[in-house]
């Protein structure tokens, strides 16, 4: 299928303007457009037209599902094409295909080695990407775009992996080249937790403008919504909370008394490395969340003490941002409440009362498809947007 | 002059667009205008018929300023109304006029208490922005919007100051509507420092989408822009670095062994306490930036520690924000250079590599009209932007 035109969408700002104003799902009239854009309707009508020449909107009344709705109304077409998006962690891979609202049509998911190498791991993903179009019926010719989220930094503007330290064989790989030989069409790089919060804003929090997501893991990243818009930050290392330092007067003693990162304390190896030391052996983020699942005490006291370092940088965040959420995941996020209770403790304790009088903190309810849905949403962004 | 009908600006987001085009100050004709656009000539003439109307843009070629141009050029016209700046601080106020691209045309300043309550402290304000008016020869009438600065936290969407510490009699007090009995007109208001961030961004550092503008007088606070766009967070506190705790173990023991707010530690009042402990009274910001300039080796002992204090908290918001550049401003940045020695020593020693290569830290180039052209660009993005 290599090498076949795909069909791109190429939305004028116009047209998008118009099409912005029916992408909520709701039909409407022609003249309804009009109105709310402010524009002459013959404006609207020559806009409609180019919109409904690429499919982008039909007709919604006639069919047997318009219930009765009077003829007139045009509608978003969201699976007039379809997106692909991949959301590669360190062990773990998901492949989705999702129209133009970001809703996921076929999902593939697999363990994978990140350190196996850029070839191995994105034709992976690209034989998956394959399978669901003959899945789903679709021809990859209807593909008109490509998210990825890794697991490391990614300079944004170039889609180039920077120094990742957990994805040897990947710096400065060319991925859009790699991805654009097989599938030519537009193609975005991004770190996975700038998608988690993409994809954790779009399902759950649509109406906060302000929403840290932070996921706990391996690392420790976040990924940052401010004035509704995800914040990168100048070279793209925004939401690096792992390498902040914590005092060791902030914290308990049992990670003796020099200064440290907040990824040293908090993170699965980091918890692993404290159990290891209280004399229950651990050595990953897998034993440390099977311990805690299993009601070892000393898991669950030093999860809930990892909350409190992390509470400790994200009081300092919070003073920062001013966020209305913020969102714990990662796998130390799902053995139980020890991590959030940790974390909330201190926050609430520490910021100021008019950061968190109406601050949420939360865990991630997008679960295995906030990746897929974030890399989704950003295609969205940058296809659809006016 | 109360109750006269101002010429308000009634700009549809099509005139914007186009005058968009023409905002940075180059005359075009209409067949660029088009190209540039996208749009129609006939759309484009005819959205330009509407902005020659209301003034804001007109013919460039054909006077003796024209320089042999030829004819059909068209350019923007900032001084075809008026804009009123007003930066309030603890101790003095900086009162405006300029042009809808933010060039000061006439400006007054004074010092003032605000404690002395909203009302002379507006009154003063909008008695002077009729002598400025006045001395203009500009009638009140051209005004088509009021930005206000405040030194407090301020309820950005109602112009509501909110609990301010330093302002006796400004809680909740209603300022739009205060200054909207005599100005009729648009009326925004913002913290302080979030327009010094706006000025500073404006003249300075126009080409950079993330700084972070920090101020360092009785107070400490920041203004963020990210993205190109000064972020408030959810309730309008984002950058509120004055209140996060700095842990004991990271500051030298002149402090004694408690955690601290940074504002206890490195505010003017906080550096003149740590003075007097030394040996050398000093009660006020004023006090120690004189005894600094003075040549007082304890002071520029103390104001440096005050800097490394700043910078443990600038460490973190580094690694959260990843900011291209970081501006010192505020009374204790004038007092030489020790207070930034003292931020870049620690800034640069701690933060990632990543954050801090191509992190640029420096002293507020603005100076005092860096407070009323950030109100006027706070004016100008909601009058004048798409």
């Amino acid at each position: 299928m290599a090498g076949m035109p795909s069909r791109e969408l190429q939305l004028t700002p116009e047209s998008a303007q118009i099409l912005a104003l029916l992408r909520d799902g709701a039909p409407r009239t022609r003249a309804q457009l009009a109105e709310l854009s402010g524009l002459a309707r013959s404006t609207v009508a020559s806009r409609l037209e180019s919109l409904a020449a690429s499919g982008l909107v039909a007709p919604a009344g006639g069919g047997p599902s318009s219930g009765g709705r009077p003829p007139g109304y045009l509608a978003f077409q969201p699976a007039a094409r379809i997106l692909l998006a991949i959301d590669l962690g360190a062990t773990h891979g998901v492949v989705a295909l999702t129209d133009l609202a970001g809703a996921v049509l076929e999902l593939e998911s697999a363990g994978l080695d990140i350190a196996d190498g850029p070839v191995a791991v994105l034709d992976w993903a690209m034989d998956a990407a394959d399978r669901l179009c003959l899945r789903s019926g679709r021809p990859v010719t209807d593909l008109v775009g490509v998210g990825i989220g890794l697991p490391g930094p990614v300079e944004h503007s170039t889609g180039l992996p920077t120094n990742p330290p957990i994805m040897p064989g990947w710096d400065r790989f060319d991925v859009p080249a790699y991805i654009g030989a097989r599938f030519p069409v537009p193609i975005l790089v991004d770190n996975d937790v700038n998608l988690l919060a993409l994809g954790e804003h779009a399902t759950v929090w649509k109406h906060e403008d302000d929403l840290l997501f932070v996921k706990v893991a391996t690392g420790i990243g976040a990924g940052i919504i401010s004035g509704g818009a995800l914040q990168r930050g100048a070279q793209g290392s925004a939401g690096d909370l792992g390498h902040v330092r914590v005092p060791f007067s902030s914290r308990t003693p049992q990670h003796g008394d020099a200064d440290a990162d907040l990824e040293a304390l908090a993170s699965g190896p980091g918890i692993a490395r404290a159990l290891s030391a209280a004399g229950v052996p651990a050595s990953s983020s897998r034993d440390v969340v099977e311990l805690a699942l299993a009601g070892e005490p000393h898991a669950a006291d030093v999860i809930r003490q990892a909350g409190r370092d992390l509470g400790e940088v994200l009081a300092t965040t919070v003073n920062i941002l001013n966020p209305s959420v913020i969102v714990i995941g990662g796998s130390i996020a799902r053995a139980g409440e020890h991590l959030i209770a940790g974390v909330r403790e201190v926050v609430y304790g520490q910021s100021t009362p008019l950061a968190t009088r109406h601050l949420t903190i939360t865990e991630s309810r997008a679960g295995e498809t906030g990746g897929v849905i974030g890399a989704a949403t950003m295609l969205i962004q940058r296809l659809l947007d006016p």
